[in-house]
């Protein structure tokens, strides 16, 4: 062990510490101990939980599982099978060059380390609405956070989400599910704004099956006695049982900024491809880091877990002296809303004008299966290509059945740096029973010309 | 109208034929007419379908749709819409440079062309099994079929099936889901023996849920009275009161041969990546053409309906007078057997290695939701890569969901020389009902080592 105060043999072995148990923490911590078996790895994380999934809350909320099995793993996995030294419901209290300080059970410590990792997530952004510190008003960030909200919603009738981002749609779902009455509260005409017109007016009118969606509204306050009953906005007002305020996140940065790790632009950690920041040996990853863009080149910072893991691996293996880049994102994601599913990867028409691209889209709707098998649902792509280049650039999809295989075909596609005519001549499968005979994605890339 | 006997003014037009009315011909003649509106374009279809799917017959076997839908467009939409001299139920019989012969409504006609495309389709390999001309004994081929057998089926209990390549697994899940005692004849240990031996395994235990599958036999006899009573193996005797013969299908070049058109060491027509032929002016596509392979650059023979559709695309602007290249297949494919989603795409090992590639593979069960998320079903993926340079050359997926997802995926990441570290890299999409937070692609590559 490299902590001074317990432990007398640090001498010999390096000392890795890494800052948050999440995707990204775990991830890297695992990996350095993989290649590094006799290198001494602690990892201090401020819940009780590890690898843990925020994005599982929702389905907390929804009642298709419980909190206990938001963890990928359970902290004894990595205890005993990796030897990681875990150390859980613990708060990094200081950070310095070579030492940090920590709280664990009541006492603070100090461990020195010779390389560090920043995993510290993110955070909900609070916006500055009265009345946010009402008993009843909740954000969604940490695993506990499920129970809490799932607990408050017992017995209630009206629910006002603020924020129309995937955490509130998805928020949205879970509170209709389970029979509530749910007003959704969107800054934009839409929800899901990082989609195009099209492909966002998809997603509102089925989201208008099954809640109240009131876009272009700024919540500006709640209102209640002992604790939240109405949301007054900028427009309107709501009555509330209970309101989730789900406006963003923001990257959790405090302390990597108290030792002097410098900032990108978009507020989270400035990362090399390598996971370096700029102080010599603290890496960073997961939710607090940026990272590459595939498509543009140029950092951005796109908290998801897919990424943060990655993210995690390769800082891990380069922690260990190995030597390996990080490619970067394409921002690829998906959810769904009842049964529309909804998925995007690469940039959307404004990203793509704002990154220098020439784009030009098509928007096309389909079926799912051949016309003639039944079950066939229906489907609608958009498809951005840089006009000079030709190159695909970006996919936005919403349907109601095999929405995945066309975001990862995209994903796989836009990362390949296909152009429209690569795409067309993909070897896509068909079987009448699951695409038809010309598979949309390559209709898009017919009509967008090559 | 560019034949000779019914018209006149064919002197200052351009004449194209086309041999066959399915996917690589109409896909041809529709390009052809789009780019080049004046010239005149006659097509040749021997059945009373175009554009037909005999991947279709299956399903009128299994009730689920009739054989009037099997078209894909109806011929009205080629000749009023597109302007397409199409000739229904008519029979080339004879092709000379320059010259075609053909039968239609009982009059043998002639007509000139100036380029001529051959896309004539396949037909069922018939073995020399004695008793084959047997009432009863039914092959799968042109959507006629379909209501064939359909209408043979009713009252049938018994069913056997020679042949368990992609048509036998279909017919044998139509006739089981309609209530018959189904016996599938393979001549190897497992059904659908493109696949290597994991995924085999897999297959085999599903179709044995629903089918007697007899592995490692082969047909020797039909017998009965007046029609089909027992199929006679190598080593059984099995009661049938219907055989489907589905044992391969064969490249239609009789014609072609004629008129000194070079085949292929596959057999089928050999063709450039122009789907030009050793005749000038003289183009193949669809079912009776070899075209090139992505990833060995050698000519394969895979007649599949994506490839014939685009195969037909390229050969009609480069007929037209344009230039385009067909980059070529990978064999992708997919099919189900009851609940069963089954695919591949690219090289699979024994392939990879007589294509020269030093095969290495890895074979991986996940679920296809995150483990916290209900409805999680199993899949079971199989990447194979070269050891030497890391590129990944195949995939082999079956599950109980979301196999289109991972083949397509891999269809396009083969196709862009992806190496494993490309596909760990992938940035494909998470969420908890969608796919699990390491996505099995990517652990596929993980596993793999880049």
């Amino acid at each position: 062990m490299a902590e001074t105060g317990d432990s007398g043999d640090s001498g010999s072995s390096v000392r890795v510490a890494v800052i948050g148990g999440g995707a990204g923490g775990m991830s890297a911590a695992s990996r350095v101990k993989a290649l590094k078996p006799e290198w001494d790895v602690s990892v201090f994380e401020a819940t009780n939980f590890v690898s843990h999934a925020p994005c599982g809350i929702p389905y907390v909320v929804e009642e298709l599982t419980d909190t206990s099995k938001l963890m990928y793993y359970p902290p004894s996995v990595f205890i005993e099978k990796r030897g990681i030294d875990l150390h859980m419901n613990t708060k990094v209290t200081k950070l310095e060059k070579g030492r940090l300080r920590y709280i664990e059970n009541g006492n603070e410590r100090e461990m020195e380390w010779d390389y560090l990792l920043i995993a510290s997530g993110a955070s909900p952004r609070v916006p500055p609405i009265d009345g946010i510190e009402l008993k009843g008003v909740y954000t969604v960030d940490l695993p506990p956070d499920a129970e809490m909200i799932h607990k408050a919603a017992k017995g209630v009738e009206e629910v006002v989400i603020i924020g129309a981002g995937y955490i509130g749609v998805e928020m949205a779902e879970a509170f209709a599910a389970t029979g509530k009455k749910v007003t959704l509260i969107g800054k934009y005409d839409y929800p899901l704004p990082r989609f195009d017109r099209e492909i966002g007016e998809v997603i509102k009118s089925e989201v208008e099956k099954r809640v109240s969606y009131r876009g272009g509204e700024l919540a500006q306050a709640f209102e209640g006695k002992d604790r939240v009953e109405r949301v007054i906005t900028d427009k309107n007002e709501y009555k509330a049982d209970l309101v989730i305020v789900a406006t963003g996140v923001k990257p959790n940065v405090e302390l990597a900024e108290e030792l002097g790790v410098k900032l990108g632009k978009t507020g989270a950690i400035e990362t090399d491809s390598r996971m370096r920041t700029n102080v010599e040996n603290v890496f960073a990853a997961g939710d607090c880091a940026e990272c590459r863009h595939m498509l543009t080149g140029e950092n951005v910072w796109i908290p998801l877990a897919p990424g943060a893991n990655k993210m995690g691996y390769v800082a891990g293996i380069n922690i260990a002296g190995g030597d390996i880049e990080f490619p970067g994102v394409l921002g690829t994601q998906i959810t769904k809303f009842f049964e529309l599913e909804i998925a995007g990867t690469g940039l959307n028409e404004k990203q793509a004008r704002e990154a220098g691209f020439e784009p030009k889209s098509t928007f096309i709707k389909a079926k799912t299966k051949v016309h003639y098998y039944p079950g066939g649902k229906e489907i609608m792509i958009k498809v951005v290509a840089d006009s000079k280049t030709k190159r695909v650039l970006g996919a936005q999809i919403v349907g109601y059945d095999a929405v995945l295989a066309r975001v990862n075909t995209m994903a796989a596609a836009i990362q390949a740096g296909f152009t429209t005519k690569d795409l067309f001549f993909a070897d896509l499968a068909y079987a009448p029973p699951f695409a038809p005979t010309w598979e949309p994605l390559i209709v898009a890339a017919r009509i967008l010309k090559f």
